[in-house]
């Protein structure tokens, strides 16, 4: 009795690197958050690996001499392999080909799992959010860009190579503007921070959006996506024009992730959702518009993801703790 | 001992329901095909529950007295929901809403199972063709329409109402043709028999392909794909260019699935892999070059099906054989 009283309890730490912040928890097995911290990015692969191993220590540190950690999970924008290793990040500075998992575990001295962003927060929301119990869904991430994840049998599908979810780069136009990953007419050029800020300049081009444009000198390329929704907040008729194209692209990929995978539930995740007032009940009914047969299958539920600002660590803190064994989900 | 040897082999009967034929086997538990029958498709869906029942009658028939035939599977075009009915199909006529089971189980006294056609075929690829020993793939059939499959973690994935696999009907341009299925610009329109005809009607419109239209008296209407590929077989370098529109298009939504899906094998089967050699090398090629990251990633293989024309029966008493017991996959 006494001994398993002086017995550590056993943890994990998740952290998830986001652009500016990188955001860490230590999660127990009930996936109870016993220690969280925030810290910015640093940039480049060598300065981010150095972060990491500070972070995990201070983590582990401040968890106290009760708690044993047993593995890190870390959570990363772009295309992740199997082998933990970040091949292409176009949103962190030279991150290109960083084999996270090679250069930390010596580091920190224990097991390290990575994987996408996206696919972290899903396992969050499939655990402590949204998505409990949800066997067949897809996670959206509405922000620069969109990330986003594929849940199939009630767990992540992470594909052959590791990169499943990215339908940011899906093809939805032949002649759209080119995109941040070298292809041209990508859903992410219309459906993200940056899709809504170039259907503002386009609108703003041909000659609508005239009054948030005079409010910017009539800078075509000072307009972003904020501009828009508060306009559209304050009732301009032309803003909320916008807002209903954007919502259209939005449902767009949607329906082509659903044509594909047929979730029962669409998570919308990403900075982007604190404008879902704005644009979410059009994707509501624009998103039956564009899928196929929709008057033939039950409703999909399109849903702001639930499990807060920590979800990509929660998520990363998951991972680790389902390859530790200290979870079995 | 002489119990064993009289008891009957157990099995089950597949039915592939094509537009025109449908394809009718018994398979036993080690996937062994014991008989085969092919008939004409009727017309309707009370027609056709009236041929399975008879297709299914006679295929049991002949498989004699010593096979136990335990179920029949059902494969048939369009979506199918999880209960075996067929919610939409755009291919046969009046069959929408069309329930299968439901219908053929009191008829047959055998439990019935129905799954989309080409979820079928990729159980066949799976058991016993190209895709033995895959986690992730995706199955594209290219004939008149598009059908799919995906594959994940070594199943088919039916998704949460049964009908995954649909992205012919993801939207890969706005400003595209409308699509059989009410739609407009679905990756259908341009990347199977239907669309190679439209990328060739588009060609000729535009003065290209003269020497195929002046074979059929400058009648744009009467341009069908075969007499593209025919000439590209002669050496007409203007067919060759469209076909080379074609395989672009292919990639395009092959891409789109990878992106979402991140296979290891794509697997093409379906009438126009006949001219494979026409177009099939060059997919190859254009799928790095449509592809996220395809610099960053394993190269994705793209092969023909390999399960032949009983593919889709084979697949569908698989279905059968797994839901009844008979095996585990």
């Amino acid at each position: 009795m006494s001994d398993s009283a002086t017995r550590p309890r056993p943890a994990v730490i998740g952290i998830d690197v986001g652009g500016t912040k990188s955001l860490g928890v230590v999660v127990d097995a009930d996936a109870e958050v016993l220690v969280q911290e925030k810290w910015p990015t640093r940039e480049g692969a060598h300065a981010v690996t150095q972060m990491l191993a500070e972070l995990s220590a201070e983590l582990a540190d401040r968890s106290g001499d009760d708690v044993e950690v047993r593995g890190v999970g870390v959570g990363m924008a772009g295309l992740v392999d199997n082998a933990g290793r970040l091949r292409k990040a176009p949103n962190l500075v030279d991150a290109d080909e960083f084999a996270v998992t090679d250069l930390l575990e010596p580091r920190v001295g224990l097991p390290v799992f990575v994987d996408n962003d996206a696919n972290c927060a899903a396992r969050a929301e499939l655990t402590v959010g949204v998505a409990r119990g949800v066997e067949h869904a897809v996670l959206i991430t509405l922000g620069t860009g969109i990330g986003a994840a594929l849940i199939s049998g009630g767990g992540v599908v992470r594909g052959a190579a590791g990169m499943a979810g990215e339908p940011g780069h899906m093809l939805v136009d032949p002649n759209g503007p080119e995109c941040v990953c070298g292809l041209r007419g990508c859903w992410e050029r219309y459906a993200s921070g940056a899709g809504l800020a170039h259907l503002a300049r386009v609108a703003a081009s041909e000659g609508r959006l005239a009054g948030v444009l005079a409010e910017l000198g009539d800078d075509i390329e000072a307009l972003h996506g904020e501009h828009v929704t508060r306009a559209a907040r304050l009732g301009d008729d032309e803003a909320s024009a916008v807002l209903d194209d954007f919502a259209w692209w939005v449902s767009v990929g949607m329906a082509n992730c659903a044509a594909l995978s047929d979730p029962e539930l669409i998570i919308v995740g990403g900075g982007l959702v604190r404008d879902w007032d704005l644009f979410g009940p059009r994707v509501h009914g624009l998103l039956n518009e564009v899928l196929v047969a929709a008057e033939h299958r039950p409703q999909i539920r399109v849903e702001p993801a639930t499990a807060g600002e920590a979800a990509g660590a929660m998520g990363a803190a998951l991972l680790a703790a389902v390859e530790t064994g200290l979870r079995s989900s």
